[in-house]
């Protein structure tokens, strides 16, 4: 089997190991405009070896892992590159976009539109880890454009890979993982540039900072190269979620200028009932120790 | 040694733990209005024996671990009680008001102020776990208005619990506290919120969130008796925290409806410096394996 990773950062060199972990047959080639992350990737064992889209010919799997403005730009080229029967697909935050751009390719059923929920605040070959994907969700969008005997094909890697499917429109997909994935980066983005602004002036600060600052602030770690495509792509969406958070951080301020602490324990109360919800989520929590440095 | 843990929830139960592993002859009594949380807190074998405060005479330490608001009118009481060789420290996360309220007692040199830098999202007796304090922040304030001989005694059992001392006056403790740790809660709350409002009308999103999410979205299972009075106690911080919080959110939603994407690249860029200063921090995370259910 003959694997081709477009973008080998977190989430395609984690598919790639992956891929040769449950494959050891497979070869696992690696496309990257940045020769620097390439030739680290081969270093490090997450590819074999460089290919270019004129290889792409006798691929069984293209996967497309790159910013999402570049698999706009990239993915009909891709498409026009391979063979009868391989499989491409990509693996973007944002849906409709990538749907739109390939809606009338002669190649259309070749392609098969992925969002795995999974991932790490970390970017680049390095971030790459083995079982990310075990017990994640991956979200298909419009898979009855796919061929069916392709569809069977790329489903049959997702649940080795040990993901659950769960199928939705693109247009469904973008406004909800604006809510419970966009959002929580800015949230975290916004939080970290508070509090570093604080910081310039006070150098200690983060002394006093504790695991619960840790983890709210964690996805600011994440990557401005692939996150501002991302809200661009989504923005209306994203726009939205924003003016509902605003709102709601202004009512919880507004009731603290008015003293209203029966309201404040009210608030805070309604929405404890978070534990149940995430208690009824797979745990997700990268295991630190799989990260490499 | 006689120990008397007074609210026997996440910190009061961990410290209690520490205490009995590190010292196995000490004797560690409970105090707790909650008389089902003390019956839990002996079964659990977090302390072994009820008391009152009337027992309160022959105690080597009496740790203070009730919500913030309770210590305002438990700590007199609690210095009243007390012989001439104890110790009584308070842990709760707003500092200003805990000294002010015992300013002028008789016994203020047998009382040290401290904020341990610990937790988890989690409370009660079942919350409490060894080692919670390894490696933590503890935040003591006002260190000279403490007998000198006392002092030294509380130190020695805060450095056998693994934490490093800084010494703060209450009033900066109160300001920079409300940027890495109310803050954080306040925006993990409303963040809940947020998603939970949309959850109504779309009972699936839940199963779209990943582990970004759940992290961002953690300390949103705090207890709300803990933190309203917190928030009270230490309101005009928080507003002006929330104050600049909203003013940064806006500015990014502002940069989004404009496109202007150069900007909302750089402000994200300029905010991932939380890594290095993230980093420079001792890890935190509990280990979720240590959490007794």
């Amino acid at each position: 089997m003959k694997v081709y990773v477009i973008g080998i950062g977190l989430i395609g060199g984690s598919m790639a190991l992956d891929i040769k972990s449950l494959q050891p047959e497979a070869t696992i080639f690696g496309i990257d405009a940045d020769e620097s992350h390439l030739a680290q990737a081969i270093a490090l064992g997450v590819v074999e070896a460089a290919a270019t889209f004129e290889d792409l010919g006798d691929a069984d799997f293209v996967i497309v892992s790159v910013p999402v403005d570049v698999a706009l730009i990239i993915l009909p080229k891709v498409l026009d590159s391979i063979g009868e029967q391989t499989v491409v697909f990509e693996v973007g935050s944002t849906k409709m976009p990538i749907c739109e751009a390939v809606v009338n390719h002669a190649k259309r059923r070749n392609f098969i539109a992925t969002h795995p929920i999974a991932g790490t605040e970390f970017s680049g070959p390095s971030a790459a880890i083995t079982g990310l994907f075990q017990g994640k969700t991956n979200i298909i969008c419009e898979v009855e454009k796919t061929t069916f005997k392709l569809q069977e094909k790329a489903l049959d890697l997702f649940k080795q890979m040990g993901m659950r499917i769960r199928y939705m429109d693109p247009k469904s997909h973008d406004k909800h993982i604006a809510y419970v994935s966009h959002l929580s980066h800015i949230s975290a983005f916004m939080l970290g540039k508070t509090v570093i602004q604080k910081e310039k002036h006070e150098q200690d600060i983060f002394d006093m900072a504790g695991s619960g600052f840790e983890s709210t602030v964690r996805l600011a770690k994440s990557s401005p190269a692939m996150w501002t495509p991302i809200f661009k792509q989504n923005r209306k969406q994203v726009v939205k979620t924003l003016e509902e958070y605003i709102s709601n951080l202004t009512h919880f301020k507004d009731l603290l200028v008015n003293e209203d602490y029966d309201a404040i324990f009210e608030e805070m109360e309604s929405v404890n009932r978070i534990k149940e919800i995430l208690n009824g989520m797979i745990s997700q929590i990268p295991n630190k120790e799989s990260i490499r440095k």
